[in-house]
């Protein structure tokens, strides 16, 4: 299998259980060897008390995003912490695009950064997460 | 109006807008000067590709819950950045609780801490938020 | 030996070869089982273009006292990553004194808090260390 | 003035009063407008009890760099928070570089990233300095 054949099969093993980023609408926009991208509409309940979309909301994408790019090579890995810096808030139905791309894999840890953009190009915020490789294959290996 | 009242008035104002914490089934249990503490159980749509309660609800939950605290003093606040360190994976009807205090709160920039412990008082996360004040109040003063 | 012998011995083996801290003029007040105070005088070389303490001195001291803790344990650790909030600018002649304690410690990665003070006990910035142990131990073990 | 020269008359300016960048033996190789590339070599003063370049001499070196970028336009900024991750150990006598660029610059805040690699470009370090305005000028205007 080819890197991005590898990455496509380990994000629909992911896929398959993740109810979380179903349930918030996300839908993977790209996916290659360690990086990927994933689009969220902000929706009525993701609405905060500022009349914003809540901080979390833009997390959680921008952490799935992360996840299935640091899971691309089939070793499983778990995110271990994540820092993110809002830039300009998202506003009910924005169309966000967030983009991870990887800035240091090792054997064990990795380092990724995520952009999240809105449907005028617009950066909302930008993340940078921590993973661990937990020394099992994300899919059988034949 | 005493430092916990104005709190709750603060947090009563917040809530009538938050359609996110109340999607998520956030509840709060308690609110004061600078602090907060929010309870949310891990539903099946909050479960991840790893059977786990995914990050971003784990973020979702920390995030209120600062948010709730770092606007507790009627200036409206909003979150600039948000770091978490995920020390144990939360599943499924895991009874989470957040817990907001102040590190530090200037005139525009505030610091808060948030842990997040499940029904056994496990750590499942800590929180670092990065607030910004506006300079207009939360509610109207008479 | 008991936890704080072997925390000192630990500080002592690290402290052999740590010619930068020597050089920065650190001196350790206090070394327990994951917990060290270290403190440091702002000196004129340790200024920048602002007229105040380098931030980089202070995430020295930090960092320093960061790792007297968690290598107080006989596993040798290293620093994985640092964060630091600046809240106060610290001034030349500032007697500065750094506080870790632990948040964390797992088989392998920890996090530390340390918060650094002046003389007068105002919060000069608070610093958030991971760390890694390498699987050996700092001094030999009979 | 063009944007390199303002640049460049900033750098002169916080240059005069850095006693500490100079004790550090750090070198500018290179200014312009919200960039900066700094160089340092790894002292014998700058090894910690590892025998590794302390993690403190990193950070100073990257901060120094974030510093001459978020002060390139005449506006006198401070640092307001930092996060750096290690990514490989630096030895004595290394010759170390740190880049600094912009991430996101607004009216009062900064983002800015910086890597750190040594003399065969292997990265020692990436770290992202935030930066707060304070208003006033960092030279006269004429």
């Amino acid at each position: 299998m080819n890197p991005q054949s590898l990455a496509r099969a380990c994000l629909d093993e992911m896929l398959k259980d993740d109810a979380c980023s179903a349930a918030l609408g996300m839908e993977v926009v790209n996916i290659d060897e360690r990086c990927a991208s994933v689009r969220m509409v902000v929706r009525s309940d993701m609405v905060n008390g500022h009349g914003l979309c809540h901080g979390g909301m833009i997390f959680s994408l921008a952490d799935s995003t992360f996840a299935f790019a640091c899971n691309s090579e089939n070793h499983s890995a778990l995110a271990a912490a994540g820092q993110i810096d809002f830039l300009a808030p998202a506003k009910l139905n924005d169309e966000l695009t967030a983009t991870a791309t990887v800035v240091n894999q090792g054997k064990r840890k990795g380092i990724y950064d995520v952009t999240v953009v809105h449907q005028l190009q617009e950066r909302i915020a930008i993340f940078r997460g921590h993973s661990h490789r937990l020394g099992i294959p994300t899919i059988p290996i034949n």
